[in-house]
């Protein structure tokens, strides 16, 4: 027997609970399938135990317990799986089945139960968001009960004396600076060069020393080749240099993800996917394959919690409002890291601006929190700024990152100026309170104006000349 | 012999620093009075000292010496202070006279110079921005060496270990927490019935049981009405009640501020005032003499160094270059206050939307982090929210007040929102990175959204009945 639903939703995790719970709501028919945790990734491994952590470790104080933090880290996750668990078991028009999916053709899927046996599904839509895992690396020696990932991280009962960190990325800094301030040893290493290299380079220059200042030791370049466990020590490969690792209790491998799609059956539905980049989707979220989407980890453009909820929403209103207009483009996202200080960034990459404007059109503005609010020097801040890559003449803004304590809040006023296209000569005009960060702006702004009013003739001249002229 | 200027800037706080060094910038020839230290209240009684406290207070951990935290208060003030004076002094164009200022007509000024003597000058255009100063009470039998004001409060060497805070404004409040928070038993009374009585009610909701749970004793509704120096007890009067507080070193009197206004001889010059309520400026900052302005503390707007600040940019714009088009209405003032957590308000206040508005065409949405953010469930906020005013079906912001961790950063967003006209149909298309407080502002257009959307017809003809309709 063969059950057919208006809609299959394959993966409970954000994006696919915002688009099942979305659908179920406008009355439409959802089959759910999840083989693991209700919440997916962000709920059960990312962001709801890592920004608990991340919280206790903030308030950490001399002669509190450490092992207490982790264990309120784990109850805290469990309370919010079990309330989102039962919330999906009790929702109008969703059948929860708990399994693994497979496309046995383009409309149809068959789900191994979890309970034994399987079922046969069949859905007009079908919406893929089967997220992804850590990347593993091999090293030899390491037994498995001294490794780590963010899927086994948070069940952690004790703190590790000292926590080797395999990565330089979002998860590998963000627990690094957690289990330092909650009284860890902490050594990373990593083969990238320098620490959040996603991120622009000036990024990495001001968070170094803040890395260094709380006393976590880095390894960049450098591979890991061996684990002995009798001494307890793991050898790093740096260039020619070997470099020793001694007394280490557990290794955090955060080298990365890969989709879950290899056990999908993708190809039998002759969906296309490659294992680098994920499923092809249109900005609707949709694949070659008319009415099956991916949204999620599972596509190239996203890869966090809220941009797979607004790919999710989009996709909502792509099935259920056929017919309403929706914007070409998907919104932009912007992007937080959570180490400390804070890492935040929205609008084009740098190879995007590249690409599409001559240099000579982009100015850089670089304001320091230290040198040029207040705010920076009543709080003693020594690394952190905002850098805005704008058109001259028009002040029109293309790119932000910031780097400070409240980055990952600051970036919503940009995300907001992007998107409505409001121009450094309108942010001049604002008032922001004193003495916050946010003043930061203000000098942003104020920065563009002195370099532009007074050469007014000049940056009109070579606005003129460049604006049609592309990069590279 | 007279010195004329083109400008004479009375008053070297935040908005006389900004109108002097601008227009000197510009090439204008000003005098620039102040009788006490550069940088006014904020570089040395009031922000940089006060935020820099609350920032050591805020790290604060047991173990660490307070009196080392008050000195390096006065330490970083003091440096800053030093800084701001030698750059006053060597300013081109700029006339720096040490001493107190009086009109003795329209465009002329006497100086009573500090060093002794007077001096006379004139000016095409004078800037009184001389601030205000605490107002004082008297408590009968409370010794001065007892008696602290934010003038005097930064200067202490040694921690209090019971202050008693009289009030429950802006600097009782930022005071009462960060005392706390360094170890004083703090206890703070006031005559208003509630802690920060300029903000809507709520924001009282929400931080009296955060100051309870910080162990501050608070008295409201409550005078002082002597103090035994014997037994270091103050007594209250609470209604009929009286309240005995004991062992009280020292007492931070913080209730209200008064205008320095009365010794510039403002009358000689037909410069309109009152006591209550400052200079009576239009909105460019002028007089109602031609070529006199007024701005920060002393106008009937302004009571904070960003505002003072924008006021004193939009005097440089008038005074330099007149014919210039200038907005007709001063941008709008966010407000915040430094509490634990913190406040903060932009937009119109309840009585300008009561007299603007009918009520039924205005909708309050209130997002609690608690509840409505997965950034609240993991920072374990108890107290919190957003809370905005908008017009029914547009979706346009009328008003929003924050109380958060991060209400002072978050609110500048609000800030560009309604100074730009961007309602929250717009902000609901956003992506706000997860799990930030700032996905609090997706929950407020969301919720608008759901009340607004099924119900179109409902909220079409609300608001076409009660758009033109005032309220009251």
């Amino acid at each position: 027997m063969t059950n057919h639903f208006h809609t299959i939703v394959i993966g409970a995790g954000s994006g696919g609970m915002t688009a099942a719970i979305g659908l179920a709501g406008l009355g439409k028919q959802v089959a759910f399938i999840e083989g693991n945790h209700v919440g997916g990734d962000c709920t059960n491994v990312g962001c709801v135990p890592s920004k608990t952590l991340i919280h206790l470790a903030k308030h950490f104080k001399p002669g509190m317990n450490p092992d207490e933090a982790l264990q309120e880290v784990t109850r805290k996750r469990d309370a919010l799986r079990d309330k989102e668990t039962e919330e999906v078991r009790h929702l109008k028009n969703v059948t929860f089945i708990e399994g693994w999916a497979k496309f046995s053709a383009p409309k149809e899927i068959e789900v191994t139960l979890k309970a034994g046996g399987t079922q046969k599904l069949s859905a007009e839509n079908i919406v893929i968001s089967t997220g992804a895992r850590p990347r593993m690396i091999e090293i030899s020696g390491l037994p498995k009960e001294r490794t780590l990932t963010n899927e086994s991280l948070f069940d952690l009962r004790d703190m590790p004396k000292h926590l080797v960190v395999a990565g330089a990325g979002v998860i590998a800094m963000e627990m690094a600076f957690a289990f330092r301030k909650l009284g860890a040893k902490v050594t990373m290493y990593a083969l990238d060069p320098r620490p959040l290299a996603v991120y622009i380079p000036e990024v990495s220059e001001a968070l170094q020393p803040e890395i260094e200042k709380k006393g976590i030791v880095t390894h960049y370049g450098a591979t890991a080749t061996g684990f002995d466990e009798a001494a307890k020590t793991l050898t790093l490969k740096q260039g020619e240099k070997e470099i020793k690792i001694q007394d280490v209790d557990k290794v955090l491998v955060a080298v990365g993800r890969v989709r879950n799609l290899e056990s999908l059956g993708l190809d039998q539905a002759q969906i296309k996917w490659d294992a680098r980049t994920g499923v092809q989707v249109n900005s609707f979220g949709e694949t070659n394959v008319k009415g099956v989407y991916a949204i999620g980890d599972v596509t190239p453009t996203s890869a966090f919690t809220h941009s797979a909820n607004a790919q999710g929403r989009r996709v909502i209103q792509r099935i259920a409002f056929p017919f309403l207009p929706l914007a070409k483009k998907e919104p932009i996202f912007p992007n937080a890291t959570f180490s400390d200080p804070e890492v935040a960034n929205v609008g084009l990459t740098q190879k995007q601006i590249a690409e599409k404007y001559h240099p000579q059109l982009i100015k850089r503005i670089r304001v320091d929190f230290k040198d040029h609010t207040d705010r920076g020097y009543t709080d003693g801040v020594e690394n952190g700024f905002i850098i805005a890559d704008v058109i001259r003449l028009t002040g029109q803004i293309l790119h932000v990152t910031i780097v400070g304590t409240n980055a990952s809040e600051m970036i919503s006023f940009f995300t907001l100026a992007i998107s409505q296209k409001i121009s450094l000569h309108k942010i001049y005009r604002l008032v922001y309170p004193y003495p916050t960060f946010s003043s930061g702006i203000l000098k942003v702004a104020d920065f563009f104006m002195r370099e532009t009013l007074p050469n007014i003739r000049k940056e009109l001249g070579a606005f003129l000349k460049y604006r049609f002229l592309k990069g590279n």
